[in-house]
């Protein structure tokens, strides 16, 4: 490898001389937000006590993210097009710090960090330090809508970022490490979803960095001819700057940046006047330039640049260690620094100038939440089903809900949108397809169903991709919905924490609205996957979601249709939140009339006194339960009870909201232990649950009567079977609920052993016949309550 | 699309008539799965009460795989080629089912079910049954590793199954819908990685069956060409089987299998011979046929053949609908039965012989854990550390891990494998490179570090292939390492829960034996991320794997170097286990000489008598600890204790098996109450958890004095900031601790307001110093135990 030191900046086109000297500065300001405690603008000699204790960063991306961004800029302003900048590699925070920085619109944000000498120092002192600024792309940043740390979702964000914002072109830097994960490598696609006319454009630059932390990285070992392959394939037209000659790599950047957006504008021009019947392929930038590029070349004789050991902090010890301190120090002046800054530490005006005065990346108002409108909603009331009395109609929770769906979408045709991996229909929500279509811009045959090339529900095979598109549409402040089988729901684990993470940092940061909340219709959930089997049962979503900091994370168990509609109406008006609704989409009993249901589920739990026997008089025994198929046992445990002691005084409660069980000051939804024991009495519980029974107890431990509460629940006993031989195979069925509650009544201790071998013969009976004709006896699929 | 109907078999080559007619029975057989509860023959006219009441199944996917079974068994019976098969389509296994059947391992494994009428009878009864067989290739389908059910770890298990087995070949079945999964996509960069002369082959057959539940697939409606470049350049050879006429698509599929076959024995001779400076492009099939094919074409009108309306079950309503009875009768029909089974059910000799001897896929010994041969591991006791006292050596726990496993691996050159997301040399188990390589077969170029073509650490950006690999790998019975930063473990969430339910399930079959466990080293972790910021502290991993089935899942926190070194030790030697093992990497005091280690891991809690201060009488405050970072401020706060109130009666207990805690009816390696108290005392307990403090809480919750128990623990907060400040920003630095248990000793209550107030100063004089010099005070960084 060739190359020219950053000191000389001969053959620099002109027109990019200046364009040269911004970059130089935004990499001076990275590396001194890495090193420099002090001396920010190297007026002195650099001494030890200037370095900072901890040296933290990762230099090793930065100088291809300047880059880019001085040329993100310099097409800006030359253009007029609206930009939004994704960071893949979120660690290379610095880089996007100093570019915001030098754009003032960090000073902005944070004022204690002005364009001056102490704000350079604030600047450099709180980068990755105690009580200071976080060494990812965090919510402090300015024009952030990606954090990065957790690699893989920066296009599939992007994409989502793009979607119904048909002026704006976001450019997503993606390193070739992230490109190995999975939900990157799948994200390619995204180009077969972007409608020209009413979507915006993404614009991937793959930055072909060559290492990871240790290792190469795939695609840069890969030959071009391959990668062009690759790339071309999936919908993109690669457009290609290689080199470490800064003088032509400028050139070759700002020629490639033109034709890039010309051809983004050709596209769309194209689309607008109706012609092509294919997409054509998206244009894309591939970055090949060294890793650390401008830092130090050789430390204590072993490569740096261009070398994985540049990952990080390139020079260590430097404190202790005087010859890497003069390095340090040969290495920052490398930058000239005297040329870029005046003597108050500001930028020089051939600098300050650089950034366009009204399109600022770091100043765009989508990535902040502005803009952002509410949802204009119909109202549940006017779906909601009417029935005679509780627990003797049937319906399907989840194909009511799509026609407030449907026509939700017709209220907000360009707010709102569906993601869901190929399970739309088949969730029940086939009422929103009579308004619009599924988004596919490929080939379409006979055969295809409802395949629209701007449809609002995006239906692709990749939980990922879902996830990660829904989260870019809603950064920037839009609404949607992602209705996902339950058991899989798990595959977005690690999407949902960073979320969730996001949502809770960016809520400090006032110029920051709130954005809609992340809304997930958990349907096909584990009591009704009988079909499909243990692959497909799997309920610890919610757990998962709840332990994610209170003032985010939200489970919502409606027990049935109406309270779904309630439920769902409060999420999609709901803003900052992660919330799950877990809803069932087979035909079930109603519970609730509409009134009733909008009561409950803002109580968000109560006693259902029209199943309960306790007027009156003392509960001998509470009955709650939380999930529809959970509901219904108990009830139907209910009927049994009766029955067979008509005289028991039994409490039914229902629980809507989970985080009502929490105490208050675990959870805001907590409710007080007072109004706890209102609900819940001091009679023993049995509690049949929709999830992992130990849930439960570790919301409710510090409950009044904790040790009286039996939780029956999923515990991971299932295969293909029948409806009713889950809920028995888990203890969660109508007998064994009944049974334990008849345990729990003293006064029965004597009739106690032949109640409960009644009711073991029945339960044994109703399996003996699912396993006889393959489906539920009738006595228990068609029963009601009455 | 012209057609042929299934029933005329005109033009078919000589050669592959039986084939054709092997193919008709199965798909028959799977057909009959789906439907049919009697008459299996259908030696009497088809009457509703012979079929099933309830319907279940994938028949879409059938043909394909059945076909291609079929011609998979030619191959091997020509070539003599050892194979396995792997169904990414795992819904379909009817048609794997009905594959074995005819092979005869399916009675062989489950004598129940016959190659007779009877046992016909019996194998349609029992899918998708009560008390039968689930509708997935679960661990009950001979010769099935992968179940399938959640998409997209097929090929991965592909290529894991395919290391170090370098006479096999592994054909893996991709259905195109979990081709746009994110694990799915990266998963074809594993052609880069597989060793030509070491590793066994893995042979792709992407099915491109056009349709998912309701929309079309991605690659199914890319141009050929696009498939062609995106497949090419990510160093597969595609070779194409297309079309709807049996006969032709049969010429055309076997002279593609020979084609591969051959080509791949071309590719490994001349690896052997050492041509080829780079790895050509491996073969692979792109089968693309109508999804149902040989289903009902039309249905009510509607075409079903070929597009979406196959997914499932074709024709519904059978026992109602005279009509669609008539109309399955045709179908099933129209393989001719008559042809293929003789009058006792048994297939008759054209079929029965068309199956290889000794090499069935479904009698594969590697499939079934046969052959799986114990690691011979060295002695931890020859890599423990030695100190004179508790509490004063620090080391880096993982580094001491790294020299165990380089030996291990010398030990066992071809039946251990170390996977990491290129975090391996960050993990700190650099001593495992001094025997070995990183796995690498792309070009290599001055700079790089350690790559090998024959490497046995793979690293590559990509949790669910490091994940996928090595479940491949363990699942035909070998042994390997997965370590990763605790936080991105959640990226795996949903692939551990399958691989836990595969394990639990396939413990119910005497013919499969043990395999090896799945052992996590999870570092890098929340306590230790202060650097890396918020996006890298998540400690929710362990809570996540302890909601699955106590039989598989084992949790241990080794809090320092010789007791990582027993626990690592033991978690190689076990199987059939998911054993995740939480250990930090940073230097950290050591506490157990080897002997204590051993036999404190061997006890997996216990009491530490040279800590404590209740010698000789009751404790007045029991402080608990699991993880090293909470161990060394639980000690730290025992000093402080000491400081404090010199005559306070403190017992330390620690946890390394956090499993111990559970009681004996919940887990396996719970301890009775008896021996719980015997540790814990009747005294409060301040328990410093490394994780989210509700886990402790979830498990012991039924434990005498729980109310009692007061856990800190991780409650999601942190930035990048200092070690200490982490501990300090949720509580459980050793002031927190000391102050907490002083709360808890009712002889203190007056002076409690002023010991916790000197604590509280100490902290924040603490916090103070870091946030003025960006490192931890001394008196935290550097304190020592004595």
């Amino acid at each position: 490898m060739t190359r020219t030191m950053p000191g000389s900046r001969t053959g620099i086109r002109d027109d990019l001389v200046d364009l040269d000297a911004w970059w130089r500065a935004a990499n001076y300001l990275a590396a001194g937000q890495i090193y420099l405690l002090d001396n920010p603008l190297l007026s002195e000699k650099l001494r030890p006590e200037h370095i900072k204790q901890r040296l933290i960063g990762h230099w090793g991306t930065v100088p291809g993210v300047t880059l880019t961004y001085a040329h993100l800029n310099r097409a800006i302003m030359r253009t007029g097009q609206e930009m939004l900048f994704v960071l893949g590699p979120g660690h290379g925070a610095a880089a996007l710090t100093a570019a915001t920085w030098l754009e003032g619109t960090y000073s902005l944000r944070h004022p204690e960090v002005g364009q001056n000498l102490a704000g350079m120092r604030e600047l450099f002192r709180q980068f990755s330090f105690p009580g200071g600024v976080p060494s990812h792309a965090a919510p402090h940043l300015p024009g952030s809508i990606h954090e990065g740390g957790e690699l893989g979702y920066s296009l599939a964000h992007a994409t989502g970022a793009a979607l119904d914002n048909p002026n704006l072109v976001v450019a997503c830097m993606i390193g070739d490490g992230e490109a190995e994960t999975g939900p990157l490598s799948t994200s390619w696609h995204g180009s077969m979803f972007l409608d020209r006319i009413t979507d915006g454009t993404v614009l991937p630059i793959l930055h072909l960095n060559g290492y990871k932390i240790a290792n190469p990285t795939l695609l840069a070992r890969m030959s071009r001819a391959e990668l062009d392959a690759m790339l071309t394939a999936q919908g993109w037209e690669p457009m290609y700057v290689e080199g470490d000659n800064p003088a032509q790599v400028h050139d070759r950047y700002a020629n490639v940046m033109d034709e890039a957006l010309e051809r983004i504008r050709e596209i769309r021009d194209h689309a607008e006047h109706g012609l092509g019947p294919r997409d054509p392929c998206r244009p894309m930038i591939v970055l090949a330039t060294p890793k650390g590029w401008t830092g130090p070349l050789m430390v204590d004789g072993v490569r740096v640049e261009g070398t994985f050991r540049s990952h990080q902090v390139p020079l260590t010890g430097v404190r202790e260690n005087p010859e890497h301190l003069a390095q340090l120090e040969d290495w920052l002046r490398s930058y000239r620094p005297e040329e870029l800054f005046d003597d108050e530490g500001h930028p020089v005006d051939r600098i300050a100038r650089l950034h366009p005065e009204h399109l600022r990346m770091s100043a765009n108002r989508a990535a902040h939440g502005h803009d952002s409108v509410d949802l204009r909603l119909p109202c549940p009331t006017d779906y909601a089903i009417g029935f005679a009395s509780p627990g003797t109609e049937v319906a399907e929770a989840t194909r009511v809900l799509g026609g407030y769906l449907r026509d939700a979408l017709v209220e907000n045709p360009r707010n709102l949108l569906f993601f869901s991996p190929d399970e739309h229909t088949s969730n029940r929500l086939d009422a929103v397809l009579e308004v619009t279509g599924r988004r596919w811009r490929e080939r379409r045959i006979a055969g295809d169903d409802r395949l629209t090339p701007d449809g609002r529900v995006f239906e692709v095979l990749s939980e990922h991709l879902c996830q990660g598109w829904l989260e870019g549409y809603l950064l920037t402040g839009r609404h949607g919905v992602f209705s996902t089988y339950e058991a899989f729901a798990h595959i977005v684990d690690s999407m949902v924490v960073q979320h969730a993470k996001w949502l809770h940092m960016a809520a400090e940061f006032p110029w920051r609205e709130p954005i809609p909340s992340l809304n997930y219709l958990i349907t096909s959930h584990v009591w009704r996957q009988d079909h499909n089997g243990a692959s497909h049962q799997d309920p610890g979503f919610i757990d998962h979601v709840l332990s994610k900091r209170p003032e985010v994370s939200r489970v919502y168990l409606p027990p049935d249709a109406n309270c779904l509609l309630h439920v769902f109406d409060h999420c999609l008006r709901s803003r900052g939140r992660v919330n799950v609704v877990v809803a069932g989409k087979q035909p079930a009993l109603q519970y609730l009339d509409d009134d009733a249901a909008r009561v409950h589920c803002e109580r968000g739990l109560g006693v259902w006194q029209w199943a309960s026997s306790d007027s009156g008089r003392p509960a001998e025994v509470v009955l709650a339960c939380a999930g529809d198929v959970p509901t219904q046992e108990t009830l139907a445990a209910v009927t049994l009870l009766r029955e067979l002691v008509p005289d028991l005084a039994v409490r039914v409660v229902n629980v809507v909201d989970l985080a009502r069980l929490f105490p208050p000051d675990r959870h805001p939804h907590g409710i007080s232990d007072e109004e706890y024991r209102g609900v819940f009495t001091d009679a023993p519980v049995v509690f049949a649950f929709h999830g992992y029974p130990w849930l439960i107890h570790r919301i409710a431990y510090r409950r009044p009567g904790h040790d009286n509460m039996h939780v029956h629940g999923f515990t991971d006993n299932g295969t293909t079977t029948t409806p009713f031989s889950m809920c028995a195979m888990n203890g969660i069925d109508r007998f064994s609920l009944a049974a334990a509650a008849l345990a729990e009544v003293p006064r029965l201790a004597d009739r106690r052993d032949a109640l409960v071998g009644d009711l073991t013969a029945r339960r044994e009976a109703a399996e003996a016949y699912a396993r006889r004709h393959g489906i539920d006896a009738p006595e228990v699929a068609d029963w009601s309550f009455r």
